[in-house]
């Protein structure tokens, strides 16, 4: 690795990697993408890099950094002459902190839950899903992005997962637009940014994955 | 609450708590401790305060901060005129946000499986629990505190967790030296310092405690 390369471990359909992505575009930081096969076995390099064994990992200068929220933080702290992400007071960067927090605790698990149920548990996986929606909906306020006027750090925590929304409302039957409409016009907003529509694959690539992603936790179709 | 009072929604077991008071003793910054019922009912201020109504939450000139770790890092970029908490350089943070949000994610749950199982589960729990701390021993290396020289940002991240040590140990008939000497040589050294002695309950207390939290997660003694 040279000096000064910029390294991420990655995998098209993780929503953690799409965050890296977009935060080196929104900061014009060129990258090498190293797909990583995570069905097929991980590299050596990943498994030394990250205890969890996970994508995404960011090399700079060979030094890893794991987990996409710490790197997102971490890209904004390096490259610091261009877009910053965090807000410049500490209790901003304390609020969008919680943010991104409340956004990996929770949206994650609540969309996986409606890929992975039938029947009446379903029904309680949409009704959980649109609860945490409704939540950042409420923190988004009347604000055009997280922070206020300018695309940042819980922007981009929250764009990546909404990669995965087209399967979650596929599998679901529902539109979360009918239940979250500001939150609905805050993603069409984001998705137009260049570095957001450059990173996020399209819907259909995303749902054609879904059978696999269901085989994978144990679901038959 | 006057201008410039700092108050903590409180819970005198919470490990969670322990790390704010721990921030807050090392930074020297007088604090009121408002103790919150969490089994009679919570205040309306708690409710308000934080969207997961859990404790602990900061609140400075009135304006709350939710999540112990979040909360450590906004006691250290808020009071900056002493002990640095986090390290200066970014990727120091990084990894130093690696290992606390490792502790976050770890920690609790498997010491939590100690206290809740039985038989061939508790065994499960007490192999998992010693190798999350064979990990974190793993980290510290062969420094003093988890960032050098120095006690700081994991170091009260992951004292805090100790406090309920005692009661792993006692519960899982085991001594923790005898698999991580080095990990308990370094609970003992921070153990001694000021901020933390004064915060961490005696164990005697910790340990009474404990068939409260199993009637409370269900478990009958």
């Amino acid at each position: 690795m040279s000096k000064g390369e910029v390294v991420l471990l990655d995998c098209w359909i993780s929503p953690f990697c799409m965050r890296v992505k977009i935060a080196l575009e929104e900061k014009g930081v060129a990258y090498v993408s190293q797909a990583e096969d995570l069905f097929g076995g991980k590299s050596e390099l990943l498994l030394t890099s990250n205890p969890h064994g996970k994508v995404p990992v960011l090399l700079y200068n060979g030094k890893p950094v794991s987990e996409s929220t710490i790197i997102v933080s971490y890209i904004d702290e390096t490259w610091t002459s261009s877009s910053p992400l965090l807000p410049a007071c500490a209790y901003g960067r304390a609020q969008a902190r919680f943010w991104a927090d409340y956004i990996d605790k929770k949206v994650f698990d609540v969309g996986k839950a409606i890929l992975l149920s039938k029947g009446e548990a379903l029904e309680v996986a949409k009704k959980d899903f649109i609860e945490v929606i409704k939540t950042l909906e409420k923190a988004l306020e009347d604000k055009d992005f997280f922070n206020g006027d300018t695309f940042g750090f819980v922007d981009i925590i929250a764009i990546a997962m909404t990669s995965w929304f087209p399967a979650f409302e596929k599998f679901g039957s529902f539109k979360l637009e009918d239940h979250c409409p500001k939150f609905s016009a805050w993603i069409k907003k984001s998705s137009q940014r260049e570095s957001v529509a450059k990173v996020i694959p399209d819907a259909d690539k995303v749902n054609e994955f879904m059978p696999m992603f269901r085989k994978l936790n144990g679901v038959e179709d």
